[in-house]
């Protein structure tokens, strides 16, 4: 690294043309250098899942240097494994540094707000806490080995459908619970080395183009000091840009923007110290740069690959023990997902993989008897029903392993999805192989999550591979057959049905404007306090060994902070990974809160008989909502109860706890409301009634005494205003004692 | 009346000070009365289920003079029969005659948005064309009959739950589509007296402030030319409520209003022309003065409110032909609203009725052996363990009757209801008695839905009588006996469960803002579209005769319109009243809208063996959203079903029909998305790429052709950005020439 040569530079002696010219890409891929003043180019790639090193103005999405494809973050979020998460990011910069890349575009901690989304391959959860961990994770592991990394894309950018002029209207503590909180973790514990503002507008404003985003939250709240960078393409206005705080605009040249930064400052409307801001921050990326290393060993980082990709796969299912498979036994493999692996999604991620394993050819490493057939193509086209036929033939009688899922061509950047199902030639044929097959288990390939209602109940395994990186097929087989033991846990619900998801209403939006009026109601967070059913909740995932969760403890550290500790036992016959869920459900108040949310997780590998005991941190955010008055998180007063999920749904060990809280004494006035009066816990009731009776004319007074009711029925109006329509204008003063006395703490 | 006192004033000539004082009500009930220009004042009272005449500062919401109690709108809704809000209206206008009276307070059309509201008892529906259609037949019949209206409360009051402070974020199409069409029906088609500004805020201004809803909606686009009411005690600024559009404010005195308004014109800051148009509106109110008539007829009106009652209750389960009940066997009566019934809401429309007749009484007069329990208390006091003993052995071996419901205290204006199941006492008496019983009635007496799943499978008949007004008692037992053939039918979905309501994820909101988060999909809106299961929907009804319903033909009339006739029969042995309902399914399109909606109805009395073949017409509205682009009602091009529906969710005839649609024409321009240029049906796709291709330079051409998804990913992106992004900048003029052709219509 060269981390003095940011420092080395000084800015305040560029001319402003020199600054302006800083600020914009030099081309695709590289900043803009200036040779005179010994500033160089910094080199970036697309991620997260691998390094996308295309040069120059390269536009064909596909070429691109040969690098590891690794799990997207759809898998890795079903790891819930920080470590895995870590060793990717570490492993990528290894690569970038071979390939002379110095920022990898990376990690997208965008929160699955609906299943849609053609982008969710590159998301890691529907949960902010989980998101956010794992981006942390990624980071960390990149920059630890000396590549900078961009989180991304900031923020609320949640559909590609109109992605560039949608704008996402979302109330703050929505965006503070749910959409903000996995930037926030990245920024604060990995201090990435840029942070990608997204194309999307929010709440009127272009994320390029936000204070609030850019330097309200991201420099003064969170403490940022790296660059930001625009999403390829996201700027609008250069001008309005590097004044909201978006330090460097990609890709370049942008048509005119130099001049126009430059002009800007001339004529006053943007200050040159917003222009030295950004130039600081830009060349602060230089401290990433450093020489090429040499190239990267291809079969560790494919072994890596493989082993990041085992912990990533969910078992749903696995009815009668069907799974692991017997290699003695013959069985029938169908689909073509089974040889033709999808292991990434489409766009700007896409990797050009250094080599691809099929789950078909691992198999046959695995087993003997294995007989193929391809059931159905990717594009609908032959004969899907002899396609089919030859599958039940095949199948008739044998063990069968589906390969099902979604093809290239039904999701990717760019567009949404339209639906959930697989197609219907493949729904077709597992339910013809369930028919004839001896049993079934079907394997699942998709970035985005789909519904399985048309032929779950017809097979008696699931084994869902999301997407796995090129070393998918070899982890497959190692699953199938047990030579690894599954122990991923879904990172999101899988829905019934598209129409219970709950951004159905409000999505894609119209006219550019999506509401999120959901609120914080996301995931499992709607299920979980709507009561709507799922097929499979938030955090589900079997393992071929079990595991028992007993004696949770949670003592009270503080106000608002708890430690939890509980004991997890291998019981069964093979090592596994368990991963303990710690979710909080609040108490009942003004605020509506979510029934329960993941507060802590951990993940814990045990051998067959061993136990551990775990304790669990819970600080003041495992129990806040954002109070949108006081601009705070807030820990009402109250019981909570701390939970031990199977996941969201299936709660396994349960405490409660008091906790104090941290709420802000409310003072009363004279415009607080009558109910605000009535219900103060000192001065309002008997206290309010009491004082006002003593003071007030008989008349007046036995008004009150005798039907406090009176004043409830226009309870949310002004205390002062409903006193003089109540004819009790001159005793208002008399609440002024009172509002004293509020102010004090109880 | 006296039509030409309001003219009969020289606005012009008054002095300020007058004509800010008339702006202000005189007392509460009463109007300023200017003597010396010969101004009188104008009465008005609450209503709008009867006529609540308090004089004076009277403050006791109970104490007036006696008027009929006739049903509420909760009940009146489920007639769906605007015969039968019409009559009432018409009576309503003869007491307040008799009265003094000149404007009476209704009818209250507001959305049941939840059905925790409080206040729900005095709306009619959740769906805004039922809604509209009651609201203008009772204006209708009180107007005819020479007393004022005041349709209220103006607008998306839809909580009493900080109703004083709370904004309503609303998007304009919710607004439109929702929670307005019932108002703009009103005014446009039945002209009322006032229209009464609410409480709440919408969009972060008090209705009583609002320009857009006093102005802009009511007088430029519905042409309204009566005189704005706020609600008792709403307004908050005098000047800024005049200047929005409020005319009139009330109660008086409002300490400072008047000189502040009169300052204010003083020194310019509210126009005078502004304040003269509130004073002739608040003069126009003068026509509505009369003389007061003789008292009027109190048993025809009580017998007036028996027959509306009967239309109003609604049969929603009947096994096993349970009802109606034979008059020769003996009966258990059990409940203490058999004997104490409950007939109306609390609060501002509390009529102090002139007789009550209880079911008990009423049910005496049909069958001999009746016995009764009280089987619990309204407030819960008593041994309940002892009083459902007592119960339990009156009912054994006997048809019961339970009378169950909500006590006052329960719901009423000014606070919103926690839950909606029945009180626990009632529930485990229910099922107390369901287990001796031979066979078990439930007749239910509220003001909000209630929730059955407690008791529901245990009984075998359910008659929903809501609140009934005070010949409630007499009509029950008339439906229970079989006099009067139950033909109500639910205005208002009954859900399974309260978290299953649209609303529940944003009610009541958090620090006085409430979000419309679930936009339009209200009520039956939302249970269509998202499948969520409910006990019975919208529109469900039975009745003691059956009807086919056959012969649906939908003619296409024009463009955006239609005509549906259907042939209804009554097949069963009893004479009997159907509701035809009509919905409409849109085909799917850009914008998200409900599976179907209530577009047409009607009321069809026919005797057993008639048949009857009816029309209804469907014009624009029943095909249109709004679209907050165009700010217009459009009717996309395209397929849509024509429904016929025993309910919201039972459809027993559909039909469905192409319509040519009204969507306007909207040209391309260089910043139009790539995606609208592709899709564009003129200029678009092949025509583009060609023109592209042929005008570019190998190399850029070469570009284009390989691969148009090159520009697809970025298909949210301004057109001439992505060309010059990709290096195409030199070809953006030729978009000109497509831009030109793409305005002219196909």
């Amino acid at each position: 690294m060269t981390a003095d040569q940011a420092t080395a530079v000084d800015v305040g002696a560029l001319p402003v043309r020199v600054k302006a010219a800083l600020l914009v890409g030099k081309d695709f891929w590289a900043t803009t250098d200036v040779p005179e003043h010994g500033i160089g180019s910094v080199q970036v790639a697309d991620g997260p899942h691998g390094v996308r090193h295309a040069t120059g103005e390269e536009l064909g999405l596909n070429a691109a240097s040969p690098a590891t494809c690794f799990p997207p973050a759809v898998a890795v979020g079903c790891s819930w494994d920080t470590s895995v998460a870590r060793t990717i990011g570490e492993t990528i910069a290894h690569e970038a540094r071979s390939l002379g890349v110095d920022v990898v575009l990376g990690p997208g901690v965008n929160i699955k707000r609906t299943p849609l989304c053609g982008r969710n391959f590159e998301y890691y959860s529907e949960d902010p806490l989980l998101s956010g961990e794992l981006g942390v994770a990624h980071v960390n592991g990149q920059q630890g080995a000396g590549v900078g990394a961009s989180v991304k894309h900031f923020a609320a950018n949640n559909q590609e459908t109109g992605r560039m002029r949608v704008d996402v209207v979302a109330d703050e503590r929505t965006l503070r619970e749910i959409y903000l909180p996995a930037f926030e973790a990245v920024v604060k514990r990995s201090a990435p080395a840029t942070v990608m503002a997204s194309y999307n507008l929010v709440n009127g404003l272009h994320a390029t183009e936000s204070p609030w985003l850019l330097t309200q939250l991201l420099r003064a709240e969170w403490g940022y000091d790296g660059a930001t960078v625009s999403d390829w393409g996201a700027t609008c206005d250069p001008v309005a840009s590097v004044a909201a705080g978006l330090d460097l605009q990609m890709p370049g040249p942008v048509a005119g923007a130099v001049a126009a930064i430059e002009a800007a400052v001339a004529d006053g409307s943007l200050a040159e110290s917003d222009l030295d801001r950004a130039v600081r921050n830009v060349l602060g990326l230089r401290a990433w740069v450093a020489e090429p290393t040499e190239l990267f060993d291809l079969d560790a980082h494919h072994e890596i690959a493989r082993q990041a990709a085992r912990a990533c796969a969910v078992l749903l299912k696995n009815d009668t023990e069907v799974l692991p498979l017997d290699a003695a036994a013959s069985i029938a493999v169908i689909g073509e997902f089974a040889r033709s692996p999808r292991y990434q999604g489409g766009g700007s991620s896409h990797i050009n993989a250094t080599r691809v394993e099929s789950a078909l050819d691992a198999i046959r490493d695995h087993a003997e008897n294995v007989e193929f057939a391809t059931g159905f193509t990717f594009d609908g086209s032959g004969d899907s029903e002899s396609l089919r036929a030859e599958a039940v033939r095949v199948a008739a009688g044998s063990v069968a392993v589906v390969f099902a899922g979604l093809p290239d061509a039904m999701e990717s950047e760019g567009f949404d999805r339209a639906g959930l199902s697989l197609p219907e030639d493949q729904v077709a044929l597992i339910n013809a192989v369930a028919e004839v097959a001896s049993r079934t288990v079907v394997v699942l390939s998709h970035g985005g999550i789909v519904t399985v209602e048309e032929w779950h109940d017809n097979v008696e395994a699931i084994l869902d591979c999301f997407l796995l990186g090129q070393a998918g097929g070899a982890a497959t087989a190692d699953l199938l057959y047990g030579v690894a033991n599954p122990s991923g846990h879904l990172a999101e619900s899988m829905p019934k049905e598209l129409r219970h998801t709950s951004a159905f209403l409000n999505f894609p939006g119209d006219h550019d404007e999506v509401r999120y009026g959901e609120g914080v109601f996301v995931g499992y967070r709607s299920y979980e306090t709507t009561g709507v059913p799922v097929r499979y909740s938030f955090g589900h995932g079997l393992s071929y060994t079990t595991f028992a969760t007993t004696g949770l403890v949670v003592d009270v550290t503080g106000s608002v902070s708890a430690s939890a500790t509980v004991t997890v036992a291998n019981t069964g016959s093979r090592p596994g990974r368990h991963v303990i869920q710690l979710y909080v459900a609040p108490p009942p108040g003004a605020v509506q809160r979510p029934a329960r949310e993941l507060r802590a997780f951990a993940s814990v590998e045990l051998e067959p008989g061993e136990s551990r005991e775990v304790t669990l941190e819970l600080g003041e955010r495992a129990f806040a909502y954002w109070d949108v008055a006081d601009h705070a998180w807030v820990v009402p007063a109250g019981d909570y109860t701390v939970e031990v999920g199977h996941n969201a749904h299936d709660i396994v060990q349960a405490q409660a706890i008091s906790l104090e809280g941290n709420e802000p004494v409310r003072p009363l006035s004279r415009t607080s409301s009558v109910e605000e009066w009535l219900d103060h816990p000192s001065v309002g009731g008997e206290v309010l009634i009491g004082t006002l009776v003593r003071a007030l004319p008989d008349k007046e007074a036995a008004l009150i005494q005798d039907d406090p009711a009176v004043l409830r029925i226009m309870s949310s109006m002004d205390m002062s205003k409903a006193m003089t329509m109540f004819g009790l204008g001159d005793a208002v003063p008399l609440l002024d004692e009172l509002i004293e006395r509020s102010a004090r703490p109880n």
